[in-house]
C-alpha cells in the first residue's frame, strides 16, 4: 500500500485528513441510509472512494489504487478526463434538461457522433439512462417489429437488472427473478475452454455452437422468435471472444429466419476491445445495438439503442410505445459528445488495441507461464480475463460458478493491499483498465497481480 | 408571441441569430438520427429548445415561452437554478462516477436528505436512474419480501416505460406491450368526476372504491398479491386527488392482507403538491416509495426507492438480486443534495402550497366560471388539471380517452402562440409550473390560457 504523506492534496483538493473525515462520515451515512445492489445489506463493508484521476483512485484512507476495474467497466476514458469534466460544467451552465419530445443541440450531435460509428446503417438512436433500459427497449422494438414474442439469449451473459433484462441474463442473478414467464429461452454459446459441445478447436466450437443454435430455433419454432440477443464479446461472464465464424453465422441464421439480431455492446462497446464496437471484430452488422457505459464513460447516466432503417420504418407511422423522462438528456449527451471527441482526438481506441496486443496480452501470457493457478487468459484491447483454477488438468474453477471462495477473496485482497483494484467475478480476475491506460500503468498493475497470484498458487 | 430583439442574448449566452443557427442544425440532426419516445417518427416536428431560465424557456426561433409543463413535470425548482448548476460543476470537477458497490460522500448525503423527508421510517434508499427502474425494483422487493407475485395497480395510472412498469401502467400506452403475463391486475380508483361507482359525493366515492378494491383482493386471492402500487396523486392521468379516507383505507387493507403498499411519488413528490410528498396529505406511510424527477429536478438522471425497515431486513442476510451500473451516481446525487437544500432554504415547498391555494386554484376557478369548455379544475400546490369537455352536462371529453382531437390541438397551439408551454394529455391541460413559480408568472400563464380556452369554447 502506498504510504501517504499527511500533507498531500488528493485530486479532489482535500488533504488526506479532510478526505478521511469526509469518508468516515460517508461510510456511516452509507450504512444508515444506502441500500446496495446485489448485496446482503448487513454483510457488506463498502470501500469509500473519495477521489480519482486517470487510471487511479483514492480510498477513504487516502490510499491510492490503480483502477483495473474501470468501476463497472465503464470509465473507458479513465477518471475525471478534463475535457469531459469541462463539457459537463459547460452544458450544466447552458441547459441541464429538456423533455424528450423536444429537440436539443446536445442530443442531436451525440446521436450523429454515435450513428457515425455504428456498423452498417444503424443510424437512428433511441437514448435511455443505462444498459438495462436499452435492452428493454431493444427487445420491445424487436417484438413489435416481428410480431413475435420469444427472445433467445446466452447462458452466462449479463443484460441488466430490470425485469426483462434480468430474465434475459444467463447468470445466477437471474434465478431469484425468473418465473419462467418472460418469454426467454437460453442457449449455450461458444466457449472453448469450457466447451458445451465437446469441441477441441475454435473451428469445431464455432460450427457446433451454430448447429446447436439452429436446431434450437427449429424446435422452438422460428415463427415464435422475435430476437436473439448476444453480447458481442460477453463481458462479466468472462470475456469469451466468439470464435471465427460464429457471429457471422448467427447473423446469417437471424436473416434466414426473420429474427432480429440484437448486439449488446453495453460493456464491450466504445473502444473496450480495441475497436469502437466489439462487433467490428467480426465484420457483422446487427439489426439493433445497445450501448451505455463507455458512451460517456458513465460520467452522467446514459444508454441507448442504435436502430436499423427497417426497424425504424416500423415506427415511422405507428407510435413506438415506449419512453422515459430523460431520453436524450442534454447533460448526459453533452458528456457523450466530449467523450467520443476526446477518444477520437487522443487515439484512445488505437491505444486500447495496442496496449492489449503489446502489453496486456504478453504480460498475462507470462503470468500464465508462471502461475499454475491460471487456467487461461483471453481478451483483446483493454478487455481481458484471467481464469483461475484449482487444477489445470481438470480446469476446476477456483470458485464455483455463481459463488466465491476463500482463495478468490484472498487474491482480491492481495491485489488491493498491493495497490490494485481488480474486477473479480466468480473464479476470474478481469484486467479492464481504461482505454487510455499507459503501458507503464499496465506493467505496474500486472506486477501487483503477479504477486497476488502467489496467494492463489498457494491455495492449490 | 414575444417579439425578439435580434441583439438580445439568450440565457445560454447566444445571440438570437446564433441560437437559430444552432437550433436549425439541431433539428436537422434530430430528424436524421434521434428516435423519439411514444411517437410515430415520421409524423412529428419536435420544437427545439435552445435555452431556459427559471420558469421560462426559449425555442429554436428565440421565442420565449412560460414553461407550465416543467418539461415532463420534473423541473420542480425551475430551469437552471444557479445553486444546482454550480453543484453539478463542482461535483464534476471532484468525482463524476463510482461503481455502486463502493461508498461515496455525495450518495450518502443525498440518501440522508431523502430519508429525512420520507414519511415514517422509510430510511433506506436504493438509487436508480429514473422512475421506471425505481418501480421495477420496488416491485421486485415486494415480490421477494412477500413470496407472492401479483401486483395490483390503477387504471389510468402511469408507472414507466420498461416492461414491468408499462404493464403496471393503466393508460393505453400499456396496450401494445401487454401480453397478459406480467402478473398485474388493474382496478378502478376513485375519481368522482368520472365515477366508476355511481357515487355522488367524495365520501361515497372513497368508501365504494375501497369496498371494490377489497372485494377484488378477495376474489384474486390475498395470498397471491405481493403489492398494490398507487401514485399518491395520479399525475399524467389527471391529477385526481384521492378523496378523504381512501389512502388510509388502502393502507389498512394492505396491512390486513400482508400486501406491500407502494406509493409512486415519481411525479407527485418533492414539493409538487405543496408538501414534500403527496402521501403527506393523507397521513399515510407506505411500505415502499418510488421517486425520481423532482428529487434533483431532472438536471441529472436519478430515481430511487425508499424502503421500510421490514423490507430492508428481508435483504439483510440475503442478497437483493438487482442493480444497475449507475446506482447512487455521485453527479446525480450531488444534484439532489443541492436541489433539496435549495428547496428547503428558499421555501419552495411552501411557495408551491401558497401559490396553489392563493393563485392557481382561484385563477382556475375563475376560468371555469367563464369557459363552458371547462368541465372541472382540480389540484393542489403546483399540480393542477383542467378537464376540457364538449358538454358540461354529459361531461363528454374534448378528446377521447387515449387520443387527441382538433379542438385540443388548437388549444395547445393557441397556448404556444400566446407564449405558454402547457402539459397536455388527452382532454386535459395541466398547469404544472415549477414549485418556485411566482404569483405574477402564474397570472401571466393563466391569462394566456384564458385566451386559448376561447378556442375550446368555440369548438363546442
Ligand atoms: C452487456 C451488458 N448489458 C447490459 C448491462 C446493464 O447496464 P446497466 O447496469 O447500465 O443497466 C450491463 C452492465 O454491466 C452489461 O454488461
Ligand atoms: C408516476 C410516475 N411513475 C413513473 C414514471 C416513470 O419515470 P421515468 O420516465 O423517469 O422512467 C413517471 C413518469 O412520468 C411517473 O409519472
Amino acid at each position: 500500500m502506498t504510504v501517504i504523506e499527511e500533507s498531500t492534496l488528493l485530486p479532489n483538493g482535500l488533504t488526506v485528513d479532510a478526505a478521511r473525515a469526509e469518508s468516515a462520515r460517508a461510510y456511516e451515512l452509507d450504512r444508515a441510509h444506502v441500500f446496495h445492489s446485489w448485496s446482503a445489506q448487513a454483510e457488506i463493508t463498502p470501500m469509500t472512494i473519495s477521489a480519482a484521476q486517470g487510471s487511479y483512485l483514492w480510498d477513504g484512507e487516502g490510499n491510492r489504487l490503480l483502477d483495473f476495474s474501470s468501476q463497472l467497466v465503464n470509465t473507458n476514458i479513465g477518471h475525471q478526463h478534463p475535457k469531459v469534466v469541462a463539457a459537463i460544467a459547460e452544458q450544466a451552465a447552458k441547459l441541464c434538461t429538456v423533455a424528450p419530445q423536444h429537440a436539443n443541440a446536445a442530443r442531436s450531435e451525440a446521436a450523429r457522433l454515435i450513428a457515425e460509428r455504428t456498423p452498417g446503417e444503424l443510424n437512428k438512436i433511441f437514448f435511455t439512462n443505462g444498459g438495462a433500459d436499452a435492452v428493454e427497449h431493444a427487445v420491445r422494438m424487436a417484438r413489435l417489429h416481428t410480431g413475435r414474442y420469444k427472445v433467445l439469449s446466452r447462458y452466462r451473459a449479463y443484460h441488466g437488472g430490470t425485469d426483462t433484462a434480468i430474465n434475459l441474463t444467463g447468470d445466477p442473478r437471474r434465478w431469484p427473478n425468473d418465473r419462467g414467464n418472460a418469454g426467454v429461452v437460453h442457449f449455450n454459446g461458444p466457449f472453448l475452454y469450457r466447451s458445451s459441445f465437446y469441441a477441441e478447436t475454435e473451428e469445431q466450437e464455432s460450427q457446433r455452437a451454430l448447429e446447436y443454435l439452429e436446431k434450437l430455433i427449429q424446435m422452438e419454432g422460428p415463427s415464435t422468435i422475435a430476437a436473439i440477443i448476444l453480447e458481442s464479446i460477453p463481458g462479466t461472464a468472462g470475456i469469451m471472444i466468439p470464435p471465427p465464424g460464429y457471429m457471422a453465422g448467427v447473423r446469417e441464421i437471424c436473416t434466414r429466419y426473420g429474427i432480429v439480431f440484437i448486439a449488446d455492446e453495453v460493456m464491450s462497446g466504445f473502444g473496450r476491445s480495441g475497436k469502437w464496437f466489439s462487433i467490428n471484430h467480426f465484420d457483422v452488422t446487427p439489426d439493433l445495438m445497445t450501448f451505455a457505459k463507455g458512451v460517456n464513460s458513465g460520467y452522467v447516466p446514459l444508454g441507448g439503442v442504435a436502430i436499423n432503417p427497417e426497424i425504424a420504418e416500423t415506427f415511422a407511422h405507428r407510435a413506438y410505445p415506449g419512453g422515459l423522462t430523460y431520453s436524450g438528456h442534454p447533460l448526459a449527451t453533452a458528456a457523450a459528445i466530449a467523450t467520443i471527441n476526446a477518444m477520437e482526438d487522443e487515439g484512445m481506441v488505437d491505444n486500447a488495441a495496442t496496449v492489449g496486443t503489446e502489453v496486456i496480452g504478453p504480460g498475462l501470457a507470462a503470468l500464465a507461464d508462471k502461475h499454475p493457478s491460471i487456467g487461461e487468459v483471453r481478451g483483446a484491447g483493454v478487455f481481458w480475463a484471467v481464469e483461475l483454477v484449482k487444477d489445470r488438468a481438470t480446469r476446476e474453477p477456483l470458485a464455483a460458478y455463481g459463488g466465491s471462495s476463500p482463495a478468490m477473496n484472498a487474491v482480491v485482497a492481495a491485489c488491493k493491499a498491493g495497490g490494485l483494484l481488480p474486477f473479480a467475478n466468480f473464479n476470474r480476475i478481469h484486467v479492464v483498465p481504461p482505454c487510455n491506460v499507459s503501458a507503464d500503468e499496465v506493467r505496474e498493475g500486472l506486477a501487483i497481480l503477479d504477486a497476488a497470484l502467489d496467494v492463489a498458487d498457494a491455495a492449490l
